[in-house]
């Protein structure tokens, strides 16, 4: 199987970028669907992607602020924003579920890709325009994404399989280890009181 | 608080539609990102959501298969997905975490917005074009967040504050209740049997 690109990065011709109407016969897009729906089911996409994302950190907030309904709430309406973005990326053709060993296969070109290709030229471009921030967030983000390529070999070669563990997450860099939580992550040096495990059944 | 456009939903200025190019000067983006890296933040974001998506829905496919350590490793790398995603959305000045009373009325006015603006209008382009899956997912989309919006006005007006509930998510259309799980989804018909329950603390 081959390595895939960083997939779902470069929006679709959406109608939005002149450019891009060469590619479209007819207002019909490569991918069958007409051009105006395409768009909208990107921009529909995104903007329920974003919810999920913001709303998870509101309810976190209104936990920190002892409302626990509120933020019980915020986490309901968080998942039926997934439950939308999930149909929208089914449309756009980007959820394409197959067979389980396919999936591990295809996770772990996409990481190994967005390792090695995709965050490199991320981090050197911010490098170049002084962007010290996003530089940082790129440049640990490029090394979470080789460990978790690491996780999904040792997934494919069986080593995993029936053996059910804790993983443990840092939730400064998305480090992700199945071994003993660490006292520091080894990516971004978040202490371990940063770490969320994510228990088996 | 003035009602928001569904935000999320049109890409910055990124560099690859070459009619926003006025609106910024000497390559530094109206945020004040410089352009390569915002349009690159963008990108990363995307990629981050739809993987985390995308994992989830391999997660559940993992668990059919009777994989269950599979399931886990795909969760926990979704997880860490998140993290990125979330992290990507900052630097985009997309997650501004306010007091929780601000965060209720921010999301009142989106879900107003969205059923009320966006999804209609991409309901209207989805029957021009005769794309009936899409206006589907659409109509049933603007319904439930309509839902939503009652939700988040009914906690704005301090009726659930402190009091901890069950909601029941629609998996098919993102309904929400926080009543008793309806026998058929109001919006979609789905049966009971779709309803995934999300507990109080």
């Amino acid at each position: 199987m081959q390595p895939r690109h960083f997939g779902l990065a470069v929006p679709p011709a959406t109608g939005l970028c002149s450019q891009r109407t060469n590619d479209i016969i007819l207002g019909m897009t490569e991918d069958g669907v007409k051009e105006k729906t395409q768009s909208n089911v990107y921009k529909a996409f995104i903007g329920e992607a974003k919810a999920y994302f913001r709303l998870l950190a509101y309810a976190e907030k209104a936990e920190e602020e002892e409302m626990p309904q509120i933020a019980h709430l915020f986490r309901a309406i968080a998942e039926a924003e997934r439950v939308h973005a999930t149909r929208h990326m089914g449309l756009m053709k980007e959820i394409v579920v197959k067979d389980t060993d396919t999936n591990l296969e295809l996770s772990f070109q996409r990481e190994k890709s967005i390792s090695e290709n995709a965050y490199p030229n991320f981090l050197s471009d911010a490098e170049q325009e002084g962007e010290t921030t996003a530089a940082l967030a790129f440049s640990q983000a490029r090394d979470a994404e080789s460990y978790h390529a690491k996780l999904y070999e040792r997934a494919i070669m069986n080593l995993l399989k029936n053996k059910v563990k804790a993983y443990h997450v840092c939730q400064v860099c998305g480090y992700v280890t199945d071994k003993k939580q660490p006292a520091k992550c080894p990516v971004c040096g978040a202490p371990k009181e940063k770490f969320k495990s994510i228990a088996g059944e």
